[in-house]
């Protein structure tokens, strides 16, 4: 998928050009780390394709593009404190290595400096903010469910999917729709863009529940099963409980307080699969796609350049092309 | 001091006004519940005389004068985290009555409740949005200061000075020029304004330095000396280090590490009387104030537009009018 690379490459030079103060050190050294951790720039580079598709040089909204990213980063930055991860890309997060006051100061201060790009943008202030905002509550609603998520008892598919949506598929949509709104799109336009994010988003994120347990153990980076050993309620898990039998769910139950990993992880494999239940993610997952392709299908625009967004989209759900 | 009273109303009538969903209640209900704790809502009075200052109606600024309020909060908030304050205005803090996590969360969502207000103020959103980050960036930094502090052996009173003024005053003035900015004045009235505003958060702060441990007991909310207690480099240790002799240097580091509450607030005090630390905090306490009303005179407005903000400042620091 090398025509991506210029893109993330031009948002890493970008991003090193943001002019963090030398001082407070205790300040500003974790913000800089932080984001030299990097990542795959998805988000910036959805903003410079979303200016392309209509017509318009990338330059333009590379803002807009940095604004998304430090807002994404200040969400990592904060979750990680709330999630108690010590690691992130395998590097120690900022709440480890410092502390978590720091890492709080330190994600505000990355929100805040969201908005001062936001606010050097060439074009309508206010209309880019007014979306910015929504988003920026939205994902912090969306995270606030997941955290609720772990002490609730049962969740339905639709409250999962709502959670998803709020806390990963809406800042993908927002990330298309400042460009479509900087390159004065209508607002059907604008709609189509936004649903294609949001389906895009929904079906990663389903995507990315099906890889925790059934992904190639050679290609996956981290452990197959991890969802399963954290109890997490993932879309494999929902759709589990929603075709066992009495019996199952009380083993599954069960499962859940098994303390031999191997077993834990074999035993709930073996009554996922005896549900279908990863076809049934996987067709979920090509649901989501083929709306997303339904959405940008539907603009008014030459299809050469909706190419490159559904190139993307079909790599962040690893289909050949 | 009734005078302010009507002010302090319409801004608590508006916080109430503030749309925040019912959904989800873990971070709503939070954010509800620190609003209502209530203060006396400086900030957001300044930016209502502000205006007035300059001859127009404080309805007009209304937004940015709860953005503001609400960006303080959302600074309380977490600095309540940082400090693990058990209370405020004796009542339990956010993540002492829920979590930790509510109160990160419930504070990101503040800030950004603050922004979507800036955005819905009438004017030039952009010229707002670029001093608010300003300013929001600078407390910040002055939060971080002053968590540096507490592992710094020796602090110079021009440090400390810095540290109030991006902590504190920066917030003043910035709620008094953003209404210079939305009258349209001119750069040297918005300049007079904001360093109008930046002496008064630092007379302030010194003031409240004094108060913790000169202040009559009776009138007193909190506990006499408990600065001391806490071993906080306030500006009267700093002014005793300056001018204390070899011995009574070393007799104040032993008595940081003084056990018995009475004996060390005592004997710190008895040192600090010696040295005439009151006096001559107060000296800059005067210092500040009267350049203060250095800044106000300087501004070409009739003299009975001023006067409230006179008064409000005679009033903050608890003088005789």
């Amino acid at each position: 998928m090398d025509f991506i690379a210029p893109y993330t490459a031009y948002i890493e030079r970008e991003l090193l050009k943001i002019d963090f103060p030398l001082q407070p050190a205790q300040l500003y050294d974790p913000i800089r780390y932080f984001i030299a951790i990097g990542g795959k720039r998805i988000r910036p580079v959805l903003t410079l394709l979303g200016i392309e598709l209509f017509g318009k040089q990338k330059q333009q909204v590379i803002q807009v593009a940095l604004a998304i990213e430090l807002f994404h980063n200040f969400t990592l930055l904060h979750d990680d404190i709330m999630d108690e991860a010590p690691l992130r890309r395998k590097m120690p997060t900022v709440h480890k290595k410092w502390s978590v006051n720091t890492a709080i100061l330190a994600g505000d201060v990355l929100l805040i400096k969201a908005y001062e790009l936001l606010a050097s943008q060439e074009g309508d202030t206010r209309r880019l903010l007014k979306l910015f905002n929504k988003t920026a509550v939205e994902v912090c609603q969306g995270q606030q469910m997941d955290l609720d998520f772990e002490q609730k008892k049962t969740i339905t598919i639709d409250e999962y999917q709502e959670m998803i949506r709020l806390k990963t598929s809406v800042l993908l949509a927002s990330a298309l729709e400042m460009s479509a709104l900087l390159a004065q799109a209508d607002e059907k336009q604008r709609e189509h863009v936004a649903q294609f994010g949001i389906n895009i988003g929904l079906a990663f994120q389903v995507k990315d529940d099906i890889l925790d347990l059934y992904a190639d153990p050679k290609k996956f980076g981290k452990q197959i099963g991890g969802d399963i050993l954290a109890n997490k309620k993932t879309m494999l898990h929902l759709l589990a409980q929603q075709t066992a039998s009495q019996q199952q769910l009380l083993d599954l139950e069960q499962l859940g307080k098994e303390l031999d990993p191997r077993i834990k992880i074999a035993e709930t494999k073996k009554i996922f699969d005896l549900l279908a239940v990863e076809q049934r993610a996987n067709e979920k997952v090509n649901a989501f796609f083929e709306q997303a392709q339904h959405e940008i299908n539907q603009l008014e625009i030459p299809n050469k350049n909706k190419q490159p967004l559904i190139q993307l989209s079909h790599m962040l759900l690893g289909r050949e092309v």
